[in-house]
């Protein structure tokens, strides 16, 4: 059974996930590589930026609706958490308070959670990156949270401008975050696979000196929209 | 005698300050714990980041009422900086200039001043940052200034809208920047440490597996507040 | 022949450059202190951030005018870089696409690019870092672009608010962006070495106490203009 | 069959409508009510405003992704359209381009089309106002499109942070803009009906003078949270 | 006795307001005028519009601390409003929700509110522009609200950038809102009155063609600074 | 001779107009028809606004470089203002301030001059509207502004995004601002009135419900693009 995007006052358990090696294999890929095999889609808006460089990963989305600046649903979504899991929250109207610092992240990363998407603030960065827990966030923002309205827990999220449904897989890099359908998971990475053997071949051109003018061959199409070389 | 926000033309000699070891301390503490001791106030807005990370620091204010683009305060304030001051400056309208570079900072060293908090830029941050003087700050920006017209010095400021009165202290590390009024400096301190101890019994439990939902018996109350476990 | 900005339709061969030693001096120099000896001219918006730290660089722009999220002109563009170039992308309305990853870098490197300059995003920012190819950028953006609009190569542009024609002498560090102008390099230079020396002399006399408020001989203008100290 | 958010290269002709009458009941209601009759959900972000007042409309959504600054799939969805329909547009990366002017205002006012939403930019708004056709957009912008790349229509889209399906009821007024899936139509118009008579029995208390704290029975909660009257 | 800004649970029922007769000639001087009579200080940020233009009010605030997306403690002040008052809410993070609907303003109205000024968001703007009660805030926006966590009303609150303290002065039109502190009330409006008496006779003599040049004796100046006609 | 954008401390006298037939030909065809007809450039960026609907003008520009918050400038370039003529004022760097209000307004009306287009604030909306000044504006804003530092009049500025000379036409309307070198009026003008003239034969086609699917011919290259109907 499926909620509609905004369901309020739901916990949902019984969530399916992608198969682990194909989602070790996408976190491998990276965001670029994946959002391009997936027709360039996917992709969470820009302002969503890693609280420090180089963290790496993919994981099934543990999706969490919260009202601004209450962090209520955060404490009930991490029962669900199951190892290789990554926790995704998104407000219900815009906020940048901060909902999950070093304490939760303790419990997340007991319970082998890889790490937090949240389109909100985070605090305590400085103790998440010595542990190596990664997040991506709209801000970094100390400011508390209370534990009061309910929201919902594994229902679809809109979550910074991108659609995730409990269960798909969140793939998170440097370049921001992508989410790829749970059902389309294998299938992406095949089209994720296929396009690193091609870049290979590229590459080794570029390296080579060749342009891409000559490699896609565009100069005769360039021609014809009318450039001008002057 | 105080002065209202917003004065202009007035530099205010006698400032007192809290008491250095309670300033240490809650450097020590940090931002997200100070700002939890205060009831969750006193936080500078989000936009306020540190120009390098991992810089922790306390120290008293030293307030600033600076034209946009025109640091002329800023060398009026310097005189008034003690050992462990830390330099705040507001803009009368918004500024992203650069007010403030090496060569201040090479005088602000000089006389023990621990770090700037500004609500608009500064430039030279890979000097600075070589020097280890901390900057929290709305932008990095080299855009020059000008000394032309007067603002004041220890007067209340609006601070990315947070209130500073002269000789606060400010706590400022990578989650952004606290504002504790210097007379409940001490009780704000205690407060603290109370919350420090409170948060190393969670956070053994925490790693012990247990969940929130059961620390905080928040069971009973998701029930009644109609929470459907599907 | 010069092109108005916003030109389409022109890839321009033709580009004059400043000398190298002036460039690679201007780079030395960096871009708070070139913007200055400029009088305070020339900088891009503090929205323009490098995508990893201390790189600091000059070189001849070769400036791009292409649509929003299509990057067809930047390999047009590529193929006039020369050792010692800076690209300088600016989309004809506001974009934060990525247009410019590890692939086109690999061509880029090799033809002797300095960097990037883009009024929008990049992505691959891990491995442009690992390459050490400098990019400063409004976004870090995992966006696929298309190749299907002609923009121009080599005509003024507008890029985050500064006038860039082709042949400029872009400046770039942890500070920002400066766009010299080419047949000003020169003179630019001379000025940035004056401010220098200038520099290491109130460096010093800060290093030894000396307050602003006596070296620049402030406080009789202060007091004229009524500062009041109470 | 269903197409995922970000499909592209597709069009949709058959799209199931919801009954013109609760659709123009949805309309009479507004966005406020329908909003809060679904539970607070389906709004779009306040930056979608209209481009002259008191239009208040309702109409089935003929969905259209289309890239930035390309209006092509405008001209495809429009031959899509039926009385009554509104036009939803969301681009794939963020524009402010002006995708749709007076000349297809034309054509769209001749169709039956109730009006437009884009989370871009518009143009000619005088003479949309003139000729009484509603916009609401995220900017007014001038700046032309291309007719290039494909895109989709009647494919499912997020506009402005909220998810839209082709046949969905689209809400707007002064307030904004409001999604209504097209299955929950009728439920939500019930219940929004039934708000607006609750409303109106309140709307007489308030205009006797009574209070909210007294009309919803607050002091004694007020009391039990610890709010001091001092 | 005085309770510091982000004071949360408390509810103050003494507040001392300014002299009828000053506020109500503080509204008819406006905004600009008043802002300049204080010394150019007091204004709240300019992204604080009015809800219909034409509106030109003064009262007396009852101020308010909310959480965001949280409208209880609303109720709670509208109970100490007194004809001539002026709502002014600041939410305790930034929020874009619609605290303050038709109902509310039907009671506002019925108690002699003057009108509402609040850093979130407003709903309702067609009913509210009807019955002629003029709001200032951040967005029109209908997101719902809930009464679950406390705040406090008549503290001193920090809102859009300005102080405002329980009691103080609110003059806001077109150009905006600005805060006279209470005990400086009547010496606010003396300056007004003479800056306007000032102004009346600038006003004839630019009617007349007299240039700002001439009038404020700035050629001698401009030579001096090094103004080069050319 | 001309003088780069950013020069400081220059006002230039003699500045080149159009024809004034031309200009007022450029106001009649408006914003959008007239930045098409210059291969869509010429645009200032999407949030300049005007203070009030339906103004249209054109004017040649009087370009002025100010200062953030300081308006000396504006008194030196509206001596230079002759009947026809549009102020045009860039900051050096960003600023909400209120440059001109009434008073100038008052003082330009009598010099002829048509409007201002300033990318920074404005206050006495409520006036100007009343004297059917047009101002196009960032924002709204009362903040006072001093007379101390030099900018420069009638030197090229860079405004909203856009390059403005001296004498350029300025041509402004509900859709924004846009700006037409001034060697290029007579053929941008042709252009126009070429465009509106093939724009009604569509609108005519339009309004008998032709498509533009086929007005275009687009089938065929949907098709070949690989549109799918489904």
């Amino acid at each position: 059974m499926s909620y509609p995007v905004g369901t309020t006052g739901v916990m949902v358990q019984q969530v399916e996930r992608a198969a682990p090696e194909v989602i070790d294999a996408l976190a491998a890929c990276g965001v670029a590589t994946v959002h391009e095999a997936m027709g360039r889609t996917g992709l969470l808006a820009s302002y969503m930026r890693p609280i420090y460089p180089r963290a790496q990963v993919a994981g099934s989305a543990v999706t969490i609706s919260a009202p601004p600046a209450d962090n209520w649903m955060l404490h009930v979504a991490i029962e669900q958490v199951q190892p290789g899991d990554i926790l995704m929250l998104a407000p219900t109207t815009p906020s940048d308070a901060g909902y999950f610092g070093d304490l939760l992240a303790t419990l997340a990363v007991q319970r082998g959670c890889r790490g937090l998407v949240i389109d909100a603030g985070v605090p305590d960065v400085r103790d998440l990156t010595g542990k190596g827990f990664p997040v991506w966030s709209k801000a970094v923002c100390a400011q508390g949270t209370v534990k009061e309205t309910l929201g919902a827990v594994n229902v679809p999220v809109i979550c910074a401008g991108a659609l995730v449904a409990p269960g798909d897989v969140i793939v998170a890099d440097d370049d921001g975050v992508c989410v790829v359908p749970r059902d389309r998971a294998a299938d992406v990475l095949a089209a994720a696979h296929a396009r690193q053997a091609a870049e290979a071949d590229k590459r080794a051109r570029f390296e080579a000196g060749e342009l891409g003018l000559d490699m896609y061959d565009m100069r005769g199409r360039l021609e014809t929209q009318g450039l001008k070389y002057v």
